[in-house]
């Protein structure tokens, strides 16, 4: 059975934890990252992006500019692009005309930076005009109009107006007919446009959009590799490293994709090419292809996933390594990576509405996704490691990447606008639609308009507490698939009141409830909220005598300012329990602390000693993982020994 | 009380534990190593370290010769002197005349090769003729004058033949010319030559030498920094990445030598540097210098050292990073820079005789530097690992580095000679003579010549046993100062079958016996050799909750082949013993294996999961850290966690 993600309509105004975050997103980090994206404010990296449009729009008006004018990444078309599209999801729960006439600027300038012909993207107008097409491996043309295309669909999905969508379709009729006539062997260096491609192909229904999709994950990694006859051919390199022998598996490119079957490479690519082919396998249900996604699902969550959804484990390449390498302290876990696993999850959930899917793309979400941003919606992560130590965090060479504190921007900014595109149009994450069923994967306050002439509300302080309640906003015949997470055994189900047997009704993680319900119908979900301790697979040699702590979704951590300056020195009790304190509405923008019955082991002054330390009892505090590094400069730990 | 090590004729051929490694060093590395300087041994990495020395004598001889017939490091005159060295300190022991031809046809070359105006660089003169000493940042033209040198003392103290050294002094004078006089403000990229003019210093009573040593660490770091006046001026790189900002840290630069106060940059070239410093500090007794040496110490053993006495934590650079960052995987811990911090420490000790000193040497050289070479002589570790994982290490892009097994030779070929040139001269490292004093730093079997006229037999089989025995050969009158581990807190000391009350003749861990000894008076010494756990400061991110476990100077690991092919399943029982087994002559070259009481955790098919997986009591077992990846591919952990 085949779904789909439900239009962004679904989350109310308020202050539950996700309404709270998105308004964050509406009312600070939009008008923040424009703002910068602008160049409008000090101190931080400078994005010139959407200078570079102007440029790229005054070209296109016949006017001169000079190649040098150009400033920022190759791909930095695609930092506006994920903003706009930020922008108009935000629309879908607020209409802000204020916030549409900016996007409508933008949209402006992208039709004056557009030649006749389609192609737009300023990098190639401004900078290296004539080079359009030839750099496929490095420069990331089908990239930034994979990106463009999105937003084009949100903001045609939440405000119906189509001058932004006319412009990318004429751009992806442009790559159409440049890809599949004039160069059909080409295909991106960093795969986007593909995932991009099907969503365009839904938005107006013209089936070309998925045909160039297919095209695209079919002729990659075919033999001889593009790449290299593009080498030979081009003569000019954008980053001199890629002078060096071509890394096929940095690019997902070494194999044709049926035939890939570990999660190789770049993080971010490997998720955006396999969201793409899950969607193409979902939609045309070929088994080849599901099998390849299928296999590298596994190949990313069952050996190659940290516990908090972090993926790609190393900084070089920013990608995967080899099965159960995951260093928690030199780790890379790119925010994007694990938004690209949400992507991915989504779409093999829509093939086949199994839990894992759920589970993994809730554990990307609320722990990796979440630490991107600072509460205060204006720092952000783009590594996300599970421990710190200030002095050698950031600073040790092998460290570098990993920051103790979030920056405020980035010269390569991905991740920022990525985060907010994401939270903005959670609910179609939320909520998907199949064959006359609403399947309910995350949980989240507001309300969600079917696609079968019903609406449901949610009700719920989730994750502070596990209690959800839907109530049906007018008659409905049909299904209602409720997730039952894997970490919550202990679910307990009532439809108006009356406890429903669970396992009658349960399939895959979900709790299948059919029949005629009444406006005004309850279902309340009960989720198992004790915090637990988890353990890693003895594969994993950085985890191996440590657990890490979880409540519902949450990862937790423990931060030196909780616990004197110093959480290195600390284990667990692996007798002791775990305690969740009540709520604390002002901490940490409101969380549920943990406490832990630990051991302190006594500080030496020697390197090493031949005697064993001494240790005292503590309570151990610990606090989700995503609120870390919101108080200043501390220590951070996610795994502690256990003894 | 300034001392010096004992020339080279301290141990006997036998059967014991040094003897047996110095007769392999004689026998098997020795001939091994020359058949691969000279191109003779087939599916190794190709040396051509000799042939570039004929190339460079046919030069010299006026014959032409192709720049690009050169092949090799900048530096490979230096495995060439290595080996020399190595040889030539063979020779104290066994006279070898077939050796001894060998050694001099060299000898024949590096005379032909030299200019009448005594410059002697094999990379120079064929392959960039008319560019001495214009890139001293990279090209090492000293650091190989310094390893010629070393080798020309050697063949001199041990031979009493001096051509070599006639050769190396007019090479000496040349440099001194230069650098006093032409190029005052130049210095090594890699010190090197500072350590080897104070042994020339030494073995011609020429005090030129002493200063030409001082000025190189004087003129260290001073601004306007001459590195980057030297880029300036010369325009040619040998690796590209020099082309970046100058890395003054590299090179121990930053700074006039004085102001140093962290271990940094490239741990061999630190260990070198050190070393001269604290020679010259020692002959000198200049405050500042000693200081500066006892802080680097510090620096370096304190906060920047493996249990292993490994350092150098990253590949990058093969560098120091930051105080306690020693992650066991990706560690570097270059063969050379433990042989490094050998040196140091034993300029250390002979400025003041403090355990502290011997014991680290000791730590260096029973694990590291003993890991550096396979038991059969014929492979050697470069980077030594205290973790490995098949699959992992040498596999993911950060542990490529950290291979599971010992190649058989290097194209950067630093380490093999170097360890062989430590062994054959270990006797020096062993004992030391001051006023009227013999030191005894190591415990190793042979006959000792004191310069005060009297000669010392010692017969041990440690570190099997703790079991040593010293008998006076002749009358002695003066004092004899024998260290007393600090990791042996019951050392029992007896002369002539007598008990010593240690505490009464115990200073900074050595024991002070003076007065007159007869021919045959013995003294013995039986440490402390129960197996102990030891712990790392939790100031350690990667040590924490683990132990790891010591028998006397021997770090103990696990591989794989003891234990049902899994180590990282297995932890240390908290409260559980060690048992040291009976001695296995056949076992790993003789090896006394220990049992630990432990634990093996289940394994588990999920990556993570929400119960504690169980666990079973289990017999771990353990060998010498040295003798590590001598039995096939395997994984290996020192440290365990504790539960």
């Amino acid at each position: 059975m085949k779904n789909y993600g439900l239009p962004v309509t679904a989350v109310k105004e308020g202050e539950g934890f996700w309404p709270q975050r998105q308004k964050l997103i509406r009312d600070t980090v939009l008008p923040y990252q424009f703002s910068i994206l602008n160049d409008q404010l000090e101190g931080v990296e400078k994005s010139h992006a959407i200078e570079n449009l102007r440029l790229a729009a005054k070209a296109g008006s016949g006017q001169p500019v000079a190649p040098e004018e150009y400033y920022g990444m190759v791909f930095q078309d695609s930092d506006v692009a994920k903003w706009l599209e930020a922008a108009a999801f935000s629309l879908a729960q607020n209409r802000n005309p204020a916030l549409e006439e900016e996007i409508d600027r933008v949209v402006g300038l992208l039709s004056r930076a557009q030649f006749p012909d389609g192609y737009l993207n300023s990098y190639f107008t401004v900078k290296q005009p004539g080079r359009r097409w030839t750099n496929l491996q490095e420069a990331h043309e089908l990239y930034c109009a994979g990106h463009l295309i999105e937003a084009a669909c949100a903001y045609y999905e939440t405000t119906g107006k189509d001058d932004f969508l006319h412009i990318m379709r004429k751009n992806a009729d442009h790559i159409y007919a440049h890809f599949m006539r004039e160069n059909p062997r080409g295909f991106s260096g960093h795969p986007e446009v593909e995932l991009a491609l099907m969503k365009l192909f839904r938005a107006t229904g013209d089936s070309r959009y998925q045909e160039l999709a297919q095209h695209f994950v079919d002729v990659r990694g075919q033999d001889p590799h593009y790449f290299e006859e593009e080498r030979k051919k081009r003569g000019w390199y954008l980053w001199q490293e890629n002078d060096d022998a071509l890394d096929k598996d940095y690019t997902q490119s070494a194999k044709p994709v049926r035939e890939q079957k570990d999660a190789v490479g770049h993080s971010v690519r490997a998720m955006y090419l396999y969201t793409a082919m899950a969607d193409l396998a979902g939609e045309t249900g070929e088994a080849s292809l599901k099998n390849a996604c299928s296999q590298l699902w596994e190949s990313t969550v069952q050996r190659r996933m940290y516990v908090t959804g972090g993926i790609g484990s190393t900084t070089i390449g920013e990608a995967f390594t080899v099965d159960y390498d995951l260093p928690n302290d030199t780790v890379y876990a790119e925010t994007c990576a694990s938004i690209g696993l949400i992507f991915f999850a989504r779409k093999m959930l829509e093939m086949e509405p199994k839990v894992e899917y759920a589970d993994t793309m809730e554990r990307a979400l609320y722990n990796t996704v979440l630490a991107g941003m600072a509460l205060d919606g204006q720092r952000f992560f783009y590594v996300n490691p599970l421990e710190c130590a200030p002095g050698i965090s950031g600073v040790a060479v092998t460290h570098r990447h990993d920051l103790p504190q979030r920056p405020q921007w980035y010269a390569c900014a991905c991740c920022p606008p990525n985060v907010a595109r994401l939270l903005a149009s959670l609910g179609s994450y939320a909520y998907s639609a199949g064959e006359n069923t609403l399947f309910v994967h995350l949980y989240m306050d507001g309300r969600v308009e079917t696609p079968f002439g019903w609406a449901l509300n949610c009700e719920t302080d989730y994750p502070v507490s596990g209690h959800v309640t839907y109530t049906f906003c007018g008659a409905a015949q049909g299904t209602i698939a409720l997730r039952l997470p894997g970490w919550s055994p202990k679910a307990v189900l009532k439809r108006n009141g009356e406890a429903v047997n669970i396992g009658s009704v349960q399939r895959d993680g979900y709790a299948y409830l059919t029949g005629s319900f009444q406006e005004g119908d309850k279902l309340e979900l009960v989720l198992d909220m004790m915090p637990r301790k988890v353990y890693a697979s003895s594969k994993v040699p950085a985890d191996t005598g440590r657990a890490a702590v979880q409540r519902g979704p949450l990862v937790y951590c423990a931060e030196g300012i909780d616990n004197e300056g110093d959480v290195f020195s600390l284990s667990f009790r692996r007798e002791g329990g775990l305690e969740a304190q009540a709520f604390q509405p002002e901490l940490l923008g409101g969380i549920v602390p943990i406490t832990a019955r630990g051991w302190r082991t006594e500080a030496t002054n020697s390197l090493y000693s031949d005697t064993r330390p001494g240790r005292e009892p503590v309570e151990i505090r610990l606090i989700p993982y995503y609120a870390w590094a919101n108080r200043g400069l501390s220590q951070m730990r996610v795994w502690l020994p256990e003894n």
